[in-house]
């Protein structure tokens, strides 16, 4: 049973409550709304969050029943796992880096080629992948159906829709919708608090608007406009053009949030970069390969001070760690 | 930053301060002594204990930077793994069943065989196992002192020690002596609540230390003798005989804890039993193979009602599940 404190603030989280206080939703385009969108068939409740955070670490999901969602959605990592790329079942490397889930809620479209759409959708692609969590979805049902533990907190959460690979997204979906960014310097600094940034991280987020122009794609509060391009990385993987074959989405990617970017190193599709000045290098230098180039990506002639206060402005999106209580799972 | 009610919680656990509430520790045997045995040159603090909890969770402690500690030794699933026998790198499987670490603190020797005597020695065993963790010692030590949180929080932890395979192993059995039993429905019980287990459960602990003799090894309020017994098991693991040649350790395990046990199937350390009542079955019958059988091992002649009710007691070991707070590892 999850304590009190805790069911309150997931509830809190669950239910739209801001957890940034005084954030200005909606008047600040650099808050997050404190709303978390959710569809009208999978309103979160308490129950439904607390059931999805069971199954997100309940590593009865995969087929060898020892990788869990958190295994590669770490939350220790900044919900990643700090690698290049991941590791799926029998620890084979996959082909991309581990994308976060922090906010993942807000996204119209999910995935590096967007190949999903919503978290519902999502939540079973991973289970079900050969190469991932490698689970057979029939099974899973037979699997935790048998578990009495798991057959009540599922009619708790979904009252007669018993035990279904449905259910088991919508909970998992219910979880994610409060895995949400916590308050960060930025954000102090947007509500007010003069204080709260470097004088380089602020000359950094005036750069990163301004003369770099990050905010053409990494643009508003997540610090995403849920767009693909090709930023000019060096490998052959085709990303958003296996879904919607144009030219320009040849080698395209979502762009990711920038949210707690700091704990999600390494960076890029491919993990190809360690560092965030790693990062600043490769758009200093407007890419390496060139071929279906996102026209956004221009040399940016930036002086080693501006390199750095991009850094540090990126640095200060690191919101406050969530209060995150591991819970038992049923048996 | 561990929230501060966290901090406070593990503080008293570290320190020794009576998690049960009114047990009579070193009155009754069958309650947990509240003092958790360390030693001088590792006193448990906060700080050693959190950066331990801190490592027990970093996949960056594993060859792969993919395994923790807890990856196998799962808190939400009873600090093991649910599996029969464990996966190591690669996910290759490994020989034995995962063993809990509850209370390891408590024992006098660690390991299925008793390979190790501290948790201190105990700790880099796995971490440097080819098979397991599959981490180079000499590396980690490198690759932890390469992250500039790690170095704040040993020197907090171990002031002018350094980040060495030492103070690696010290945290993490710091944290790991904050990992014991919970208040259970047999530990109210014996505080003299007396409708805390069912009139069959007390039946069962009638027959655990009288007719069927289970506690002749599962002796104690930890329920181990922490001696090495055959009990009668189809396999061919050499077990205790590895480490001390005698014909008497032929095929001898450690005598596993019973608390929290009906969160850790599959049971034996072959994990060849999935339930308790299978385990109980497996006594009755007084083992299978009879080379090198303990002498304990005799065939019990319970009836089914005797059976369940030994089922019934080992299910009131299940202790208050531990308020486990994750925390952002460093960067």
């Amino acid at each position: 049973v999850l304590p009190r404190r805790i069911r309150i603030l997931m509830l809190c989280a669950a239910l739209g409550t801001p957890a940034v206080a005084g954030a200005e939703a909606g008047i600040d385009p650099w808050l997050r709304p404190a709303e978390v969108p959710a569809p009208v068939d999978n309103v979160p409740t308490a129950e439904r969050v607390r059931l999805g955070q069971m199954l997100f670490f309940d590593p009865r999901l995969s087929g060898s029943n020892w990788i869990s969602c958190a295994s590669c959605h770490n939350p220790a990592r900044g919900w990643s796992d700090g690698l290049p790329t991941g590791f799926g079942h029998g620890m084979q490397r996959l082909g991309r880096n581990t994308p976060t889930i922090l906010n993942a809620a807000y996204n119209p479209i999910q995935m590096w080629d967007g190949r999903k759409k919503t978290l519902e959708e999502q939540a079973l692609g991973p289970m079900g992948a050969e190469a991932e969590m490698h689970q057979n979805l029939d099974a899973i049902v037979d699997e935790l159906s048998a578990v009495s533990g798991y057959r009540q907190l599922f009619e708790q959460a979904y009252p007669g829709e018993g035990i279904t690979t449905a259910t088991i997204a919508k909970a998992i979906a219910s979880f994610e919708r409060t895995v949400v960014s916590g308050d960060s310097p930025f954000d102090r600094w947007r509500r007010g608090d003069v204080d709260a940034m470097s004088a380089s991280a602020k000359a950094g987020f005036d750069l990163f608007t301004g003369k770099a122009n990050c905010s053409a794609c990494h643009s508003g509060w997540n610090f995403t406009d849920n767009g693909f391009h090709n930023i000019g990385l060096r490998d052959d993987d085709p990303g958003r053009y296996a879904q919607l074959p144009l030219p320009s989405m040849r080698g395209a990617f979502k762009t990711p949030t920038l949210r707690d970017v700091a704990l999600t190193a390494p960076y890029m599709h491919d993990g190809s970069y360690a560092t965030l000045a790693e990062v600043v290098e490769h758009y200093d230098r407007g890419g390496d390969a060139r071929e279906h180039l996102s026209p956004n990506m221009k040399p940016l002639q930036l002086s080693a001070a501006e390199k750095q206060a991009l850094v540090d402005f990126m640095e200060t999106l690191t919101g406050e760690p969530r209060d995150l209580t591991l819970v038992q799972l049923p048996h």
